[in-house]
Parts: structure tokens; sequence; C-alpha cells
């Protein structure tokens, strides 16, 4: 069931210029504002959005006052009848997500026959499941877009983004983060490093960004990172061939919060390859702790 | 005081040949048991050794039973007196050492005039730590040993040490954790990282091992680890160009304790560049455990 391509009205011109597509868009949501800022832009171009958010992961309070459809993850089946009868071709899926525990997820019909695929997806790494899962999601006769691709406005730009700039020596403990991120890039690993006085402290892998800070925090605690307080960047970059469609680098207000505490001088991320969330409040954050968030040019 | 080199008789043939040498050895002693280990081995070869053990890292009790002479960290003036009047020439370091806070170490003046090198080292990594202080030892009129050229008995053999063998899978991980410690051996990073599924969960930097592997405790206790208990390898290896004279990687029972409570298939290091510490036991709690320890031919 549900398993045939959409029947819906195809969207006019959407193939090409998606960011001018008038066809309702579906948004699936993950945690986080960053969804109804994406929806925000969207809508403001024009485009009418259908709001999906995840139960368990999006917040209820945040979807009040907008119309909004719950859906479940591996529920496909359900999402699909409304967003088909809706008439929507183009997928978002945007906002923060935990990696499910793959025996805590039940399943319905349509999801579980593409279940085999599924199972060997969550056997890979992070890029297995999520490139996976969209496969799985345009052979149903969706298109998955990636959110900047929908509202290019929540890149990171190039530069600093507050009013701390990072110093020489930053500027040395961001180009090594950047060469070690790219020397590990094709590992299908994290994508941030912390780097202090010229030397990897911290590589992230299954425990995500704000795990990791903690973690320095706790060794700077301890003394067992030499350098001083107020030094020290926190490097995140793409993994090299990563599809920025739907797994993109991401920094929010918490981001810079975390930082501060792991007594870092700041952060750098790649320009137009990371998703900023909440800028506003992010660049508040930064300039109240006094540390820099820097968008950095790609690395050749 | 005490800058000349050393005036002690030279040891016979000792330059070529530091396992055949008779003349004393100055061990200086970290924590754990493997310094005594060392100096057993060293001892039954007909060689005379002086313990040095270091205060607050070595427990006194190890070292009730036999002659020794404290010592501190940055303390290397009232060492290298004692080690000259004995007629030392040659120094071994072994044991556990946590890297010590710089601002926490009192300095005595041969110390405090190499300061401005070791202050330097700090800012550096942990290669730069040791290489300078090995260096700074050496201008001193001492040789600097590895632990394994005057007790090769302490290396890691090829192939399982004890009743376990790893599976097909298992293997995969160990090449795939091989293929990212080579690849990021040039960032005097840690040695260790934990593969399961062919996918890197963990990535050890200033943290150490055993905090990594709690660390992939508690990722599996929460979920976020998509495989099960009883899969995944911790996989170690010197990083390019490490000297392992002073900084080789060691494994022990409390290693092999940690990897079953992260619930890991078995444990992978390098035949002959890694260090076992309390071998009967460390099998012991291996074949208890039911997990593997192997050491693997060294990647070309």
């Amino acid at each position: 069931m549900s398993t045939a391509p959409a029947a819906g009205q195809a969207a006019p011109s959407g193939e090409q210029s998606p960011a001018g597509d008038k066809s309702p868009l579906a948004l699936i949501c993950g945690g986080g504002s960053l969804p109804l800022a994406v929806a925000d832009y969207v809508q403001a171009r024009g485009r009418p959005v259908l709001l999906f958010p995840l139960e368990g992961i999006a917040r209820p309070e945040d979807y009040a006052g907008r119309p909004h459809t719950w859906v479940r993850i591996a529920m496909f089946g359900a999402f699909a009848r409304v967003a088909r009868a809706a008439g929507c071709k183009d997928i978002v899926m945007i906002g923060s997500m935990v990696r499910p525990s793959f025996w805590q997820v039940r399943f319905d019909l349509t999801t579980l026959m593409m279940l085999p695929r599924i199972a060997a997806a969550f056997r890979g790494g992070d890029d297995h499941i999520l490139g996976s899962g969209v496969r799985l999601i345009e052979e149903q006769g969706f298109h998955v877009l990636g959110a900047h691709e929908v509202a290019p406005e929540i890149l990171v730009p190039e530069g600093a983004l507050g009013r701390a700039q990072p110093s020489e020596r930053d500027r040395a403990d961001i180009a090594l983060g950047l060469d070690y991120l790219h020397a590990t890039g094709t590992f299908d690993v994290g994508q941030a490093v912390v780097v202090s006085g010229k030397h990897v402290q911290a590589v992230e892998a299954a425990e995500g960004t704000d795990q990791m800070l903690t973690r320095i925090a706790e060794l700077r605690a301890s003394g067992r990172v030499g350098t001083p307080a107020g030094s020290g960047v926190l490097v995140k970059a793409p993994k090299v061939g990563q599809d920025l469609r739907f797994d993109m680098p991401s920094i929010g207000p918490l981001t810079v919060e975390a930082a501060a505490r792991a007594g870092l001088a700041g952060i750098a991320v790649v320009a137009g390859s990371t998703i900023i969330a909440e800028p506003a409040q992010l660049i508040a954050a930064a300039d109240r702790a006094n540390i820099f968030v820097i968008g950095t040019p790609a690395v050749p």
C-alpha cells in the first residue's frame, strides 16, 4: 500500500530551481527551532509549506500555532499518504535528530517492506543510514531537497559573525583542524575536532559535538589539556563527499555556549556548507562569551 | 651544577647492544607493575638496575622490598647526581604517566635551566613533550633507551594471546581502524580508535584510552552505537614516526576489563610495537570476558 509513485499534481517547474517552486513543500521537522525558520523563509518566497513534526523529537509547543501533522520515524506510509494528498512532491528533512536505536523503532507496513535495506544501512555509518533513507524515499516518488536549497538564508557566510576575531594562534589551530578533518573525511566519522596549541585535543565520532565539548571542559578542569582557557577552537567541516542535502554540519546558540564552557577561543565552520540555527541568538551568545564564530573558505 | 657529562665508568659495549650491556641501568618508574617487570627481565640477564620511582605516580608499596630512590618530575638534577654516582649511563623511562599540568610542577635548578624549552614542548603535542624531554636528558650525558630494547619480553607477539579469535567481521573492523590510525598518525593525536560494524565509533585524543572506552560503554547503554554488544574492536597503533623508545602504545589487564565493559569483541594492537603489562593477568582477563587480544602485523 502507498507504494505507487506520487499521484498528486506535479510541481510546475521545480526540478531545476527548487527555490522558485510554488508547489507545496513537505517539511519533516526534527528538534529545535530551525525547521520553523526554514518554513518562514520558504513561505516568505510564496511557497506553501506542510509541517510534519517528528513525534518524540520535535516539541509540541513549537507547533501549537501552525497547521501540522505529527509523523513517526519508520512510519513512512502515513506521512506519504498525507503528503501526496496535499500535492507535495518535494521533501525537506531538517532539525536535530538523535540516531535512534534500531530495536526501539516501530515500523509501519510501507516502511517494513523497506526493512532489509534499512537494517543494512543501520550497520553502516551515519552516511549509510541517511543516504539509504533518502534513496528509499525517492523510490516512493518524492524528491528530497536540502533545506539550504529552499532557504539559503540558513547557511553560514564567510567571515566573523560576531564581534570577536580569531588571533594568529587561533588561525593556526583552525588550519590544523581543517587539515585533520580533511584527512579523515573519507571515514564517515564525526565532522568536528577541538584544536588547541596546534594540537588536536578531541575528535568527534559517535558521541556528537556537545559531548566532545563537555569532555574538553573536563580535561581542562583536571589539567590534562595543557593550554590555558580562552584558547583552542572547535572546527567543524563536512565529510569528504558528504551529501549536503540531508546531513550538513550545523551550529546554534547551544554550540556557542558549550564552546564557551569548554574555555575555547572560538568556533570555525566552512562557509556555505554549514547551517546556522537562530543566528541572532548565536551572535548574542558569542558576543556575551567573547568568543569568535567564523565562516572559513572551503578547503580546496 | 651537575651539568657536566656523566663521569661514571663507561659501559663496556653498550652503545650497539644494550641488551647485552652489564653497566647499571637507571630505570625511572611511572605507575603500574610494568617497571618492576622490566627490572626483573633486565636483572635476569645479569645487568644491575637502579630503581627511581616517580613521587606521586609510582606506588610506595610496590617498591618496599627493593632498593630504590624516589625522584620527582622536573627534579632532574637530583636524579642525575645519584645516577652518575652509581655509574649509570643508560636510562629507561617506563610505566603509566599522567601528563602533568605545567603549572602544578615544581622545578629544581638543573631542570629550571631547561625551562624555556620545556615550556615550548608543553605547548606542542605529546610527542613534543616526550621528544624534548629525551633530548634534554641526552644533552646531560645520558643515553635514553626504550624499555623494549633492554627487555624485549614486554612486546606483544603476533597472533591471538588468549583463547578467543577475531571473526571475519572483527577483522574488517581491525583493518578499518588501522587505516584510520594510519591516516591520522602524522597529527600527534591519540593512538586508538573503537571500530564497530565497519564504523569508527570513537577516536582517542587527549582523554586517553580508558576514558574513550567508558564513552563507548555509555553510548551503547543509551542506544547511540547501533551495533550489538559483543561486537567492535579497540584498535591501537603507534603514530607515524613515533619514537618507540619512550612512547609506545601499551595494553594491560585494565585495558581488557575496560574493553569488556564497553561490550567489545576484542582488542587489536601492532605486534612488536606495543608493550604488554602483566601478560598472565591480561590473558586471564581476556579469557574470562571471552574477548580476543591479537597482535597484528604492522601496516607497511
